[in-house]
């Protein structure tokens, strides 16, 4: 038998299935379907950047009681045989013919009765990894039997962290953190934005990061217009302030945070905005506990920044983390989510310098029955100045 | 008015737009509806990591004539100012009252007249991103305007790439080609292939890299088992053979192709079966020209391999490139597709060793009229030895 790759122990995966499935009997659902990389790696353990190609579907289906059914291309088997599951079915993919919707149609029908109800995430942040026509010709396969909305199954079950998953995120942040106290080395004035960013990415691998998923950032007078970009190559310029995002991986498991870099002396502006996010930041972590919910966390971050000054900006001021680089709840003022110990969370306070030009802030908790606990090196109070 | 951040001239997105537009008039589709991070960036330019956070939905219509509308998260709106796209309308996201669907809504029915149909891609090797509850109460609210698929029309013309999109495919192609010509300096026997990986990453990204989405690979004697695996602990050994692939990105366009090693001497088996490999790869690109079929070209690669002894592995042997690591059509026995000129492929024969062990080998081409011109370097024609 091949050597197994698992990440967690074959007890975590059985407990994350337990939980989906007293979720899934709440909701009356039969079964679950899967197709997205976060919610078939954290079912089954399976790990693999080949998601990057959108040629095949994967399948994983969470039966009502037993252990969870791949469904999945001949080429994914041999690394699927080393996760947890002992149900593997195959085809071979790509296939116009019919590309895995017949064997997934009849898994289905095995598992789960006719008047039974099958589980899709539909709603907020979801998205179904299959060609759509393909999705309408596996209704009509399954009928009488009926999807339906499996989102917030999944969403209860995944936004609760087990230990072991709070350790793989505190373990990319450390590593992370490490990569930030890097960046004076090479985010010099002159060196253009896109070799900072390919410097930095290096210096995330060079830490331990397995691959560096998302880097975000920019740099300008008075802070930055957008944070979404990718780079260009436009040179740092004394009294820019540098910003950079990342969400670099390690065994599955995301970091989302960012830092800012004075490069030499920056305007009392940008000072006074970065110390407004950090202060509300701050209060913040002192203040957040389960039973708020997440807007009342958005209204006490944008009541510290306005306190101190600072307009807040952007719609929303963190969200969910762990297997994907955002997870829900959102912090905004419309998400009621009520927030639970185990939760992992981004708080993402923006502020505006002036008009068109905003500084983001950005920290990794955990939060415990008491309170939160940091999982991402604190960004120093004062922004730091670079080659002044 | 910001600095225009676009990879080409607004005239190449005109093109392209029009050429969309031919195709959809051919179809009868009144708009096309795209949601994916390729075919967004195909249309407008629009390039981003952040298509990584799944929170927020992106849309962009093309109307029958006319330039293409942005329906965006605001937080996209100063990145999406920089393309050539004028008409670009915000929402703030995610909001779980109306994420978008409402602007959307309007947006094709001030487009598209009551009678017609708006093309969305809904077949092979695609995914429609957004939520599907949020697709069904769409298509409620364009009604009696009805979808239609429109995968045909996007894949006719993103299969032909301009002169430009070559251009792009041939430069990652050359920066990933220098970076394996490093792996000798750190590919060594004891180096555990994690290490290797990583390695392999800073040294894409230090030869010109702006990020890298994907890497897999496997070591081990006679070949390995599979070809997606992210790595592993296990240190390379003498008698291995070591695969790596990779998709690494410039300026939005993807390479693939990978590259064998062999760490010391290594069986007689692997030094055939990559002769072979290479040979028939040989053949093949003195015989590949538009005319052919997909599903020809595979044929060609598997008899190639058994006249010489080996026998073919993997469901398809090759696949489309571009913005994305794997692009239609498939070298397989069931794809039909007509090979064009402008069409950028990948070779991949894999051939068993023994069983449960492969080999696999892959280079990039464009086609022309007169037949391939290899865009990656070429591989030895002598599997390379590390640290003998």
């Amino acid at each position: 038998m091949a050597e197994r790759s698992m990440i967690f122990p074959a007890a975590e995966f059985r407990d994350r299935t337990a939980r989906l499935q007293a979720a899934m009997a709440g909701a009356g659902l039969g079964a679950l379907l899967l197709t997205s990389a976060a919610d078939i790696f954290y079912v089954t353990g399976f790990l693999t950047r080949f998601w990057e190609s959108p040629a095949r579907p994967w399948f994983v289906v969470v039966p009502a009681a037993g252990a969870p059914v791949a469904v999945i291309p001949e080429i994914g088997a041999a690394l699927m045989r080393r996760t947890w599951l002992s149900d593997i079915r195959t085809w071979e993919a790509p296939d116009p013919r019919d590309d895995g919707i017949g064997l997934l149609a009849e898994t289905l029908c095995g598992l789960v009765p006719e008047r039974g109800r099958i589980g899709l995430p539909m709603g907020p942040e979801t998205a179904l990894r299959m060609p759509l026509a393909d999705h309408d010709a596996l209704g009509r396969r399954i009928a009488p039997r009926l999807f339906a909305d499996a989102t917030a199954c999944l969403r209860r079950v995944r936004e609760i962290k087990s230990g072991a998953e709070i350790a793989r995120v505190r373990a990319i942040c450390a590593i992370t953190g490490r990569a930030f106290d890097r960046v004076p080395e090479f985010a010099r004035p002159g060196c253009p934005l896109e070799a900072v960013f390919r410097a930095f990415q290096i210096a995330c691998l060079s830490e331990g990061a397995d691959w560096v998923s998302y880097v975000a950032g920019a740099a300008g007078p008075d802070g930055y217009a957008d944070v979404i970009s990718p780079a260009d190559a436009r040179p740092l310029t004394g009294g820019d302030v540098l910003m950079l995002d990342t969400g670099a991986v390690r065994e599955g498991y995301f970091c989302d945070f960012d830092r800012n870099f004075a490069i030499g002396p920056v305007s009392e502006a940008v000072r006074r905005t970065h110390g407004a996010l950090w202060e509300a930041t701050e209060q913040v972590l002192g203040a957040i506990r389960p039973g708020l919910r997440a807007c009342d966390v958005h209204r006490m971050l944008c009541e510290a920044l306005q306190r101190r000054g600072a307009e807040p900006a952007g719609g929303r001021l963190g969200h969910g983390l762990g297997l994907a680089l955002t997870e829900w709840p959102s912090l905004s003022a419309l998400d009621e989510t009520p927030l639970r110990a185990g939760m992992v969370l981004t708080l993402e306070p923006g502020a505006v310098v002036r008009p068109g030009r905003l500084l983001v802030h950005e920290e990794v908790v955990v939060l415990h029955e008491t309170g939160a606990e940091l999982l991402s090196p604190r960004a120093p109070s004062e922004l730091p100045e670079i080659g002044g």
